[in-house]
């Protein structure tokens, strides 16, 4: 069980290698939602993505010994880099299988930090599988993207740094993929700021963690479709457990309230974030009632985006 | 003659309705450019343009008998968001004569603040010929864009911003379109940090700085044609003065250019800025020997851009 006190290691040791992030705010914004928001820019963390986090937190936590025949994983794009920038740092190799389907920018900044890229179908089982023969290979040591308590950890930071800067917040809102960030984010409610509602963004093309939810039995998405593409993952087993008890709502966002979100992020805060990112504030768009002058932050996991496919 | 003082009072005049804007830095632009870059992003200001220093500046002198009829001004954007912002602030009117080319983005966001927008051809003439007519039916007060001591002032808090911040800068970089933004970068380079050497970046299209400042002649662009929409308009008088005595060089550069530099700025710093603002990196790729190893502030001079026609 994760503890307060693993999400503290956790941010001592990764600290010299992330940034904490800014928080922005925009007049416009509040006004246009009627609550006041805060987004947590993890777009500006290392590699552009809060997947840095959880990431770290695994890779520093291995001996010379298993560090020496390299770090392997498979992610469609923010994972990658977060593997890769550590195989970096700590000067050993990352094998990456990526689906074919991956964003251009994600791929070309994984292979930026020398990773050895390997593509595949764009489903679990081809990712998985594609992984075990490379693995078999060359005995890296496999960094999962999200169902381990060291990542969940790694990535409870970011809510960890929000809650230390921000008091009274009614929510944080969090997309959810693999559900590394929203179960990292709500055992950091729990610890930090135990009056905080933590709540899950998901998009209705990948929907499994929604209906995982509401039946309490954990679905895995089949054919997910949704422009978010770091959210295409299936909820991890061990996320779903901390899920379970410590989030209050997941709630859906359609495509294009995602795209309509992005544009006002574009255009209010000046920023550049992906689809994923965006699901935080349509939410919020869709809800408006719900979330009516409450103080909100809102995690904004990721700007790797291919620049000439934005959808507006 | 604008002095020290001036820039001082200036800045402590604007600082309640101003952000002092954060200064970002990319350690893969870095990396590209063999320099230490320091972009201060002014697309994060108020209105999202440092057009809001020298405009306030401006309306904040102005008496409750001058304020009472209105402001009014030109612009093919950010000043006349920037007036239109000072008259909401102060509680009065704003005409804005803008361009019939300017971006919607810029027309849309000047008339949420409240503004009266009348359309006019693409050139000086028609601007300041609409203008005399609004100013003669309502007699509302002017606000010059550039060429005024107190524009140039309030724009020159934003260089003091940096060089409170940065010790030891090699050079500021700044857009160059009327004048107000470099001038005033000098002459605060001049009076806070006398080793710092300011240059202006130009587009090739809108060249008239440079061949003013070369041929000592104040020369007026006839058909200006540039991507970056900001910087269209001529250089005043009184910036040119101040200019050729405190600017090293103005250097040009190719919309290619432009838009290249301005995608590297997306995809690394990971921010919105318009055409205008990515003339700065442009010109220090272009430059690369010269710059090398140097300590760089490159002044992002906005963020307002229509989305739907990013150039890539």
């Amino acid at each position: 069980m994760v503890s307060k006190k693993h999400i503290e290691s956790a941010h001592q040791r990764i600290q010299p290698y992330i940034h904490n992030t800014p928080i922005l705010t925009s007049s416009i914004l509040n006004g246009l939602t009627g609550a006041a928001l805060y987004f947590k820019c993890e777009n500006f963390q290392k590699i552009g993505a809060f997947k840095a986090r959880g990431a770290l937190n695994f890779a520093l936590q291995l001996s010379k010994e298993e560090l020496k025949n390299g770090l392997c994983t498979h992610s469609s794009g923010n994972h990658a880099q977060a593997v890769a920038l550590a195989a970096q740092l700590l000067g050993t190799k990352a094998y990456i299988v990526m689906p074919k389907t991956a964003p251009q920018a994600k791929v070309d900044a994984t292979k930026g930090y020398g990773a050895i890229v390997t593509f595949c179908e764009a489903i679990l089982q081809a990712r998985e599988d594609t992984l075990a023969t490379i693995q078999q290979k060359t005995k890296a040591v496999f960094i999962p993207p999200y169902n381990h308590d060291w990542i969940i950890e790694g990535q409870a930071t970011c809510a960890k740094e929000i809650l230390e800067e921000l008091d009274a917040l009614d929510f944080v809102i969090t997309p959810v993929g693999g559900g590394g960030l929203l179960a990292g984010s709500a055992l950091a409610a729990k610890y930090f700021s135990p009056k905080t509602t933590v709540i899950g963004a998901e998009p209705e093309g990948a929907d499994d963690a929604y209906r995982s939810f509401q039946t309490g039995i954990l679905i895995t998405s089949e054919h997910p479709n949704t422009i978010a593409d770091g959210l295409l993952t299936s909820l991890g087993p061990i996320n779903f457990e901390i899920i379970k008890q410590h989030v209050s709502e997941i709630n859906l966002v359609t495509d294009e309230e995602i795209v309509a979100a992005m544009k006002l992020i574009y255009q209010h805060l000046k920023i550049v974030v992906e689809p994923s990112s965006a699901t935080v504030l349509a939410l919020v768009l869709k809800r408006k009632a719900f979330f009516k002058e409450k103080r909100i932050a809102l995690i904004l996991s990721g700007g790797n985006v291919d620049l000439g496919k934005l959808p507006f």
